[in-house]
């Protein structure tokens, strides 16, 4: 758990890059998706599938687990890591965008939000330092700053409001941070709404403060993808070049591939397994809706040329029939199939990059899905 | 698909049997347990892992298929082995038993049973020959003949209308039968609740028409098991010696035990993968309910030495979170590690009878789960 962290820029390809970040669990390849086990487990799929997927990280929310079993649980148990049986690296939300969508009751002040519990009604406080100390106690090997996130659209003096609070708590949560044993990085989280000039401010005070990454928050809030794409370009390019940037919550396909062409090198989002469970497959031909009824005799699978057995052996009526049947099969197939791709996108990404030629994949991709788009009009 | 159905029996050891299955579809090792996948899927468990577990034959449910996705849809997509992706050996109910509980609305005459689908309110008839062309058209390895099941306790002239009724049904469908493709078998079900008498006049009967496998149906439907034990060696003992014995619908890994001590071959039984889904995890050392709040901090495995990975690499403690967290994860695990148990129960069952001491390895399994229940006295 000693090992340092550390981030490796291999590649560029205009503002695109692939990179290497290594943790105490393991490597990261850069442009990466983190699968998201909110409460210690991926909705509805085995670990090893997700293993298999390639995924190389996870996401563990900070919130979920620090209410249930607890960080202190977890902590006995020998770390996140041991406890879900996930060797390999995980990056840990601060449990702040959590708060603020899911908790019943909360209140937000200098010194970090109370909020009431949805599990058991207890009022719970969570600082600055105490979300480090319960990143510390899961284990994680990236950890983030608490933040407060702003949906869109706001004021801006509310945004300016926000973005000066989490630039306070950023340099609480590194004091706090320097007690913590060797083996885990923290990262700064870039507020600032969609006013680029707080972006810019936010992210020039968060460099002055000096993390080994940074993320950038607050967006997939509400605001278009217009408003999202130019944000993230002009937050990415106010970032050093030698530290990872991880854009927090997106997103599509589409997001993502326009997010790494502004520089972004790692994603979370709950997409590829919701949409799985809702009967929406992401396939190379575009997204599938296989509830629709004109699959309900398609002998075709998937995509017969998919890494994932489930997109390969089962056909689109077989598919169809488990979602028409409520047989949860159905969402762990689908689920699996996008995180697949999800992953397939990212290694076709890394290597369009390294070739040099990021923008055809990028639009290639975004062709198929375009053309699917009209064929299943009804379907997305 | 034109292999003949046989069945060879290699070993007894008192009234316990081995034996071996040989279908279109591969050779089915007895005592056998097979998996419920009652709507072309095993509820949360993926076919490779249920391959896996060692199951070598599934059970379909005929009621459920000939409604959703409907058994000429199965029939247009190459059967249901190709249509589920199961390559093995497939065994299909009737529809009979579900029709009496599950269907809203059913009459039943001398043709038939009359009843509304509880999936879209249509009035569907099921006769002898329709059980059998839905089974052919299903391309089921073993079909069984339409029965009538009455719930325990009943008047004996009841008991004796319905099996009465469903030898002539018996009759039927055997006619219906000899117009089918070769390459399937049709079984008989013994009727006559827990009358003796009743049991061996449906058996006798059933012999004199002629099948190549005897199931033994209405138990488990509200009886002790004193009396399905009863029942079930009287039955076994009035079959003939060179066919296969199915005891439908049982049960407990207890229940088995006991019956194949009274000659039967085959199981079928929801317990596994419905317990799983509760909580309730089969070991060797008895049952364990995952939920109960004195695992929440054990980091012991369910069973280090299972040839199930998730009851080696998981603690209890994780295995209790997702149950408390409501993560579907932790009915799919332990849906899993209960089918390993029972095909593990088969495989330890095949092995005693063959070795000459069933009776020790069935008592020292009793014994293990007796003391069990004594610690664990608040949990099954």
């Amino acid at each position: 758990m000693s090992k340092p962290f550390s981030f490796r820029l291999i590649g560029t390809d205009g503002a695109a890059r692939t990179g290497e970040i290594a943790t105490a669990h393991g490597v990261v390849h850069t442009p990466a998706f983190m699968p998201v086990g909110t409460q210690a487990a991926i909705k509805g799929v085995h670990h090893d599938d997700v293993r298999a997927s390639g995924a190389e990280i996870l996401l563990g929310n900070t919130y979920h687990l620090m209410l249930r079993p607890t960080a202190e649980r977890v902590a006995a148990l020998g770390g996140l890591h041991k406890f879900m049986n996930w060797p390999h690296p995980i990056l840990t939300d601060s449990g702040g965008f959590q708060v603020m969508s899911l908790a019943p009751l909360r209140k937000v002040s200098e010194a970090g939000v109370t909020f009431r519990s949805h599990i058991d009604g207890a009022m719970v406080e969570l600082t600055p330092e105490r979300a480090v100390e319960v990143q510390i106690l899961l284990g994680s090997d990236i950890a983030m700053q608490l933040d407060e996130c702003v949906r869109l659209p706001a004021e801006r003096s509310e945004i300016e409001r926000a973005m000066k609070l989490s630039l306070r708590w950023a340099e609480r949560c590194k004091r706090a941070f320097e007690r913590a044993p060797p083996g885990h990085a923290l990262f700064g989280i870039v507020q600032g709404g969609d006013d680029l000039d707080l972006r810019h401010e936010s992210a020039r005070a968060l460099v002055d403060i000096g993390f080994p990454g940074y993320a950038i928050g607050g967006l997939a809030v509400g605001e278009t993808q217009t408003v999202m794409l130019d944000t993230v370009a002009a937050t990415a390019a106010a970032l050093p070049t030698d530290c990872p940037r991880y854009l927090m919550g997106v997103g599509t396909p589409a997001d993502l591939l326009e997010a790494i062409a502004r520089g972004v090198d790692m994603f979370d989002c709950v997409l590829p397994t919701r949409n799985g469970r809702h009967g929406l497959a992401f396939t190379r031909f575009g997204p599938i809706n296989i509830k629709n009824a004109r699959h309900a005799d398609d002998p075709r699978p998937l995509d017969p040329e998919s890494r994932c057995s489930a997109a390969r052996d089962f056909s689109r009526a077989y598919l169809h029939h488990l979602f028409r049947s409520g047989e949860a099969l159905g969402g762990t197939l689908l689920s699996l199939i996008n995180l697949y791709y999800y992953q397939d996108l990212m290694a076709g990404a890394r290597g369009a990059i390294s070739a040099g030629h990021f923008a055809d994949y990028a639009g290639e991709t975004n062709e198929k899905w375009a053309e699917k788009r009209d064929i299943d009009a009804d379907e997305a």
